[in-house]
């Protein structure tokens, strides 16, 4: 994952344009994904598909004929969307299109502006302090015509037409944790979830945020339907604690699901509910559709630091960090796949464990109580009314332990799923 | 507030009598109320209208005819609703009419008997030492006749015939936090609600403690259930925290509007469970009416010294206690008022509030989440099914960002009221 | 009940046989309870009756001759259920058949091979420890033949066919607190309610613990239905503190009163939720029955470390332990007993207590509030959706303090038992 995102950082991406779609063709080497396009002035409910951006360089130049801002050298260098522009003015001027961080005085913020007209460049601070009045030749060879708004669609083919549903945004220029951890974990997550044989179908959405997220919803109306579960996908090779930020629903199976693999697997963890601001969960928890979508992150967008600036990069993701997310999401989705609902083929009484070797055979031994619990928790919750997630949330006891028993015994013929 | 309590103080009010119908008189100064009388014998539910009762003066004198006890000097010094008495009699005889507080020796107590005849006076403890023995004269001239109850009511015509209830006990004598307090907030507030034309219609009772409220809901039985919301206005001149009371029902409307508005508006507060002792929420509240009526004090009753006792005066009350209380009670006006629900016009993901100049229009700035986050929590919950005091609830800010928001939603034709 | 238990404390008893028919005789010196004899080989549910097993005599000599292990000196130095067996050999070989617990060297285990046919001594690990190589003459004269499971069944007649359950297991040898401490505690709670004439009727067993409840429940398939509360009783004489395992339900009646009744009567206690560990809750609990039957213990078994060992002897137990016990139980009881629902006669406002000498004449007087809370709680919440439980939880006052107003208001005809 970490060498796709070390391929993937360099690019220029944006919310429309070619940087987005050179991605999209990247990500086909891991997964053979469709490629959608959507063409400007598209409308997607009360919005406008918009121009597509593309910029093939931009610098300012000092008076000596020298590049001190070069957008070779970093994609955050430019107002992301700026329109173009070949002038001649004072530091005065420019400083107007100029955008620092004082606090951070190394890093380069990064900023857009999708929606309204205009240029601009981004530089540290200290860059910043050390541009001496005098002229400055500006120039930004960016264009902004009609083409088309493209995001990349890759859909797993389960045993039931039921959907759950990974959507990250892939949208941001050169940024490590937002998001390219999030697009390099989906596409590996894709690729596994391909190479088995899943109970649920799986739909993987690579899209501009925000507007892509609207652009997929306003397409697919007739079966959003088929969603019953899914996260947003983001911030998630930090070395922060783990974090669920709810859907709008609050107690949804993708909620349960989350909240019971962190209460096993994760020693510490934060759970956030469902608020209108982040990412792309605003847009499927939007009122008319209010689908199960959480999002699980390590720390949340806007409270690191790094956060939109150029300090959000490869070093900022480490591999180990990355490859920890991609066993949370694989942990959810086995909770997901296996949390049926079985009938007990004895529900009055227990049924005898040892005389099918399932139960300590000489009684009063302590130690025989603890591995038995998940059995007989099993067998008492199984009247038709708790699924495997009721019970391991009503036992305490992680899901695979619960799965295991489950499966032992079914395997005696003292289960019977539940159709 | 204030000047009003110095002109009401003196006057010694009992549940019935020419001392309440003063003090309602005067507060017709303040607003047109109408004073209803209910004669004596009158039934009402499980009571009986009593006789009216009626002092011109009392005192106790010594061998030397000098006034040992004075009802002159203060209304509390009489055991109130005390049947005449004109005999002499030795000390030890007289102290069985006696009443004092030895824990506050310099504090005369409150003591009433309105359904059983007898004749008492109250006073301090020091005063109750310094008596020495000898023949007393004690004389009363009270009477206890055929007459009426007397209760003050007025009537906020408001656009809705649905109505907010402001109930005040009006009987006791010269004691200013239980109950002038109440009863010219109440004033104020009727006058204040009768200025503007609200949304609800309001109804202000002022009426002897119990037995007022009991004769009020009998001779109103048909048009209780117009009464949505409702408080008990006592003790709110003191510098004790604002304390709120619930209703029989706990999570009915008003409940939640004085705990919003305590959540966003005071330090320190305190939210106490419904309990069938109090007030004339004890009525109001009866099993029959279950009212949501509670009651939104600042130190409960009971809850301090002073209460029923001499100290309960002018100092005890400060003038900007009477201030906050009034704004307490305002604001939770101003939350009932606006507490309707709407339906955004959008609720297949978000509407583009950039369009409309609602959102900031450069990407990246942290600041921008907070001043957004009321526009976003309105539209997302807006799906008819919460009202705003519900969104402030869930969003945790506070009613009036939330109200502010909605307008601004409203005026942009993103909202739309449900009828 | 100390004394009932010291006489029982000798009797080799199992889950069939002649110890445990000879303790339900003993036991119907108490109370007149049927025994009940359910053949070898009768199915029951997924189970079936085992072979009853009785033991005359076992030991392992020494080469001198010498009893080196003595069933005589306690019953549990037998591995209960052993098969018969009369050979010599090894100490090495003989190890594999002698159980001890290394962290309590003092002490004689209690282990049982009911359902896998074998044999085997339990001994303490000093006593182990002094076992010389060598060779040993092992003896055991036990029988394991067709014949029958015996349990003891008492009914108390009550106004109601509604039935309260109450169950103990009776087939742990020389243990105390496990469980003859719940042996006696139910004969004498037996022998009580047989005394009065209660509301319920109370149906008490003495059986042998899994199998005794599978075969209870097996026979009497058609009449679970009337049973409306139960209790499995057990462990009820150390000094620890008491504790109530909830019914697999959580807020059945039962729960709610004994967590009532430990509020009020008990300075610490432990709730802990349903679990399908433990006794014959196990079963009452299963998912086709899901009875209101909860456990209320002193130290839960396996909490203490004498549990299942000689070590839960008759100085573990005290007389003191069992009679709190006792009272807990009646006081539970009582509560289900006396649970009504009750509705005011004054439904509006309050009926005037006063008047009916229910209230304090003198006004004013703070010592009134208290004494009178249970009555104005009673009058307030019995509009028929209430009964006296709810009033005691919501007014967190003791179930006797309302049941006492209860009485009162009754006799002045404020109320009316709802029927």
């Amino acid at each position: 994952m970490h060498d796709l995102m070390r391929r993937l950082y360099p690019i220029c991406r944006s919310i429309t344009g070619d940087g987005l779609r050179e991605t999209l063709r990247i990500l086909r080497d891991i997964i053979p994904m469709e490629i959608r396009d959507v063409p400007t002035g598209t409308s997607v409910f009360d919005w406008t598909i918009p121009k597509e951006w593309n910029i093939k360089d931009a610098y300012v130049k000092n008076t000596s004929g020298e590049k001190v801002i070069d957008f070779k050298k970093s994609s955050l260098h430019i107002l992301n969307y700026s329109t173009p522009v070949h002038e001649k003015m004072s530091l005065s001027r420019l400083q107007e299109h100029l955008f620092a961080i004082p606090e951070h005085p190394d890093w380069i913020p990064y900023r857009t502006s999708y929606f309204k007209e205009r240029w601009g460049f981004c530089l540290s601070q200290n860059h910043l302090a050390a541009m001496k009045d005098g002229e400055y030749e500006v120039f930004i060879d960016s264009t902004l015509t009609d083409g088309s708004l493209s995001y990349g669609e890759f859909y797993v083919h389960g045993e039931s037409q039921d959907e759950v549903l990974f959507s990250t945004h892939v949208c941001h220029p050169s940024m490590c944790n937002d998001n390219l951890s999030g697009v390099v974990l989906c596409a590996f997550l894709a690729r596994y979830l391909s190479e088995v044989k899943p109970y649920y179908s799986y739909r993987f959405l690579f899209i501009p945020g925000t507007i892509g997220s609207i652009t997929w919803l306003s397409k697919n109306e007739s079966t959003i339907g088929r969603i019953k579960h899914g996260l947003v996908v983001a911030c998630v090779g930090d070395a922060g604690k783990p974090t669920y930020k709810k859907s709008r629903r609050g107690t949804a199976i993708i909620d349960r699901a989350v909240i019971q693999m962190f209460r096993h697997s994760v020693k510490e963890f934060d759970v956030k509910e469902f608020s209108p601001y982040g990412y792309d969960e605003r847009q499927y928890c939007s009122p008319a559709f209010d689908l199960p979508v959480g999002s699980l992150t390590r720390t949340p967008h806007g409270c690191f630091p790094q956060y939109h600036t150029s300090a959000d990069n490869l070093e900022f993701v480490l591999p180990e960090n990355l490859g920890e997310s991609f066993e949370y999401y694989t942990k959810v989705v086995a909770i997901l796949e296996n949390n049926r609902t079985y009938i007990s083929t004895n529900q009055k009484c227990e049924p005898q464990l040892g005389r099918r070797g399932l139960y300590s055979l000489l009684g009063g031994r302590k130690d025989a109580e603890i591995t038995e619990m998940a059995l007989l928790w099993v067998l008492n919750l199984s009247d038709g009314n708790n699924s495997l997630l009721d019970i391991a949330e009503r036992s305490a006891m992680p899901f695979d332990k619960i799965m295991e028993a489950t499966l032992l015994l079914e395997h005696h013929g003292l289960l019977q799923e539940k159709r």
